[in-house]
């Protein structure tokens, strides 16, 4: 059997986890696959890192034309992060007719136009399973099903730290800060958690995942981001006595009107499958005009479960004679006509009030007076002089409910807004 | 572009919903995936029926060599059910070198060997990606993802007629048997429902589902079966006040010792992403050795979500040039060295026994000297001469408990064995 040479760019973690799976499965991929998978490079700087996992020094590099320039490299597997150098080492390697395989959802979501024009050019194919929910299939399940389903809407918890984090703060009634130093602890977020705790992360995922289902470009631009900081354990825990669990999600709804996308910490009701993934375990929710709800679960990140989505995009690189491109027009920019909009949904209103007669009746007087009506309301009777007043509303727009918002915030009576939280 | 030619064998509910899939969605399917489908052929009795659809009746036929030596039918899609005629006329077409989608698991669960043989020597192709939880893309998963990863074990909630059973005799306290004349009312369940409620239906998934998934044919006589009709509220309810939640599970394990797999009704803790599959909603849980858990979830039946997995194995179809088989020997029976065996879990016993001081300690003592022990023990205390005993062993074989339970039926304080159910 013809042996099919692979490079990795980077053996840090999941480059490492890459390497280990090749190595252990070649056999068992060659009998299954009828491919024979080889590293014959690796890009790295760290040289004793790469030696540590058994891999021969003469074949770890520090320039990338090396593996350009190697005529046995036909797919080339990135594990580097970040824009640069990442994007202009791919597109030589596009150039140069090897196929590409990533993990880089930051690079990917904003270049994605960009390698995937340099492919077609070469024929070469760009694969990127890894980037979006580790080992789970969801970009293979966009790309290769659903063909004749119309795409209604995505909704994912596509970030593991950050639902780490929420589900540690419902679970243990911990506050933010000190749950998020656990996690760090635990390696579960960052030193710097901007990326992930931000909502950065589960943004660039949402652009590459919403554009497949929607098969038409969203770009990071048109996304609305917010990130996990500003919970509180009290939210969650109001939350939870209402029947609603906190998640950070990312939505994007395919409706008549127009395109809605955003990542914002989201209440949902219990029941809904969303609900129970918990800790850093990943799912993503789709609703199709025919096939109805499907939901997809497993472990968003790590070593080998990304590692595992890498190995299967090597796979499908190597078997795949004649690589597929999106169907629409991939650019850095929505296609022309497409519209994006701010989709309606619930809020929850976290106010804190003096304990007054008349209070909840002025909220309520004023928010119906903008159309929005309250599906539940929780006040909490206390011996003290300021209490916490929690609202849901039915569906309205952000805009109307800041209007309206604006008048409440003025109110003798509210002494603060303490959070308004989406739920769907 | 070039017109693709289908031939639908039946227009009943699934194929009635594919004709309204592939007609609704002709152009969306042609501009995104650039093939163009159209239904040139249907094998149908009912001309009425087809007429009602909205087909033309010239296409109409009642004889399948009229499909058979129509040169312009590419891809047949099979909607028959049962295992004659429709192996007989898909093994014509497969010999004719025209691709075949089926969602007929009793006939592919005992003929896949025979029709894949005959679709690789024409270089048919053989799809069934709705044999196995409708629009839930397993199949694709299975042969087009994790193709590094060993399967450790695979369960799935398969049948959406035993699960709306299930759940609902666990939410309303219902019995079997008054639940499933709710089912019948409401079409969940057939007027004859054995192939649901007994667990065949699930053994023919299961079978194939775990075939490729261990990539070694698991055969319909290596699955042990058992369905749900034995099932009491009671039962459901014991194992609710204990943690745990019934379900009727397809299991597969691939053991270092050999594979086990069954069809049984299983109690599965509570906080198993498995339990929380409602109603008629189906769901698999697989565990690979890199990639982790995974789970995949959404409706296992109905017209569309059904049509939606058909059509996209049609579009599937349609592109894909090179078919691929199965990486395994597919014959009628398991390859040779591979073992079958009984695995080792847990059981839930209800017994009835006389309230006597001593008794448990006497049954203890039984389990025990086969070393089986207990995990918990619940016993309903009450003014009356006959009261339940429920244990929950640890981990064992069918067979030792077989052989303790034989000693302890003879006890005069157990009156009864009311239920012996799987716990995992």
């Amino acid at each position: 059997m013809k042996i099919t040479g692979i490079a990795l760019l980077g053996v840090g973690v999941v480059g490492g986890g890459t390497y280990q799976i090749l190595t252990e499965k070649r056999e068992f991929i060659k009998k299954h696959q009828n491919v024979d998978l080889q590293v014959v490079r690796v890009l790295e700087k760290n040289v004793a890192r790469a030696k540590s996992l058994g891999i021969d020094e003469n074949i770890v590099t520090q320039n990338i034309d090396n593996i350009v320039n190697d005529d046995s490299v036909k797919i080339v597997a990135e594990f580097m992060g970040g824009v640069e150098p990442a994007r202009t080492f791919l597109l030589k390697c596009l150039a140069a007719g090897k196929s590409v395989v990533t993990a880089n959802k930051e690079m990917l979501s904003k270049h994605w136009h960009e390698l995937e024009a340099e492919a077609k050019k070469s024929g070469a194919g760009l694969y990127f399973e890894a980037s979006c929910v580790g080992g789970v299939p969801i970009i293979r399940t966009l790309k290769n099903s659903l063909q004749g389903d119309t795409i209604k809407s995505i909704t994912g918890i596509v970030n593991g730290t950050t639902n780490f984090i929420l589900t540690k703060m419902s679970d243990e009634g911990k506050d933010y800060d000190e749950v998020l130093k656990e996690a760090q602890a635990l390696g579960y977020a960052e030193a710097n958690p901007v990326a992930d705790v931000d909502g950065f992360d589960a943004m660039y995922k949402l652009s590459i995942l919403s554009s497949l289902a929607f098969r038409t470009k969203v770009p990071l631009t048109a996304i609305d981001r917010k990130g996990i900081s500003s919970i509180t354990k009290e939210d969650i825990a109001f939350g939870k006595d209402l029947g609603y669990t906190l998640k950070l999600l990312a939505i994007a709804k395919n409706t008549e009107k127009g395109i809605c996308a955003k990542v914002q910490p989201t209440f949902i009701p219990n029941s809904h499958p969303l609900a129970s993934i918990k800790g850093s375990f990943n799912a993503v929710f789709l609703v199709g005009d025919y096939v109805g709800d499907i939901m997809l679960y497993g472990r968003g990140a790590g070593a080998l479960p990304t590692g595992s989505a890498i190995v299967s995009d090597i796979v499908f690189a190597a078997k795949d004679k004649k690589p597929s491109y999106t169907s629409f027009k991939n650019t850095d920019k929505a296609e022309r006509g497409v519209k994006f909009i701010d989709d309606e949904n619930g809020f929850y209103i976290h106010l804190t009030v003096k304990d007054k007669i008349g209070v909840l009746a002025k909220i309520t007087k004023t928010l119906s007076s903008k159309g929005i009506s309250l599906k539940s309301v929780f006040q909490k009777s206390a011996d003290e002089e300021l209490v916490p007043l929690i609202l849901i509303t039915h569906k309205t727009t952000s805009k109307l409910l800041s209007k309206a918002m604006e008048e409440v915030e003025k109110f003798d009576e509210v002494v603060k807004v303490n959070n308004i939280i989406c739920v769907e």
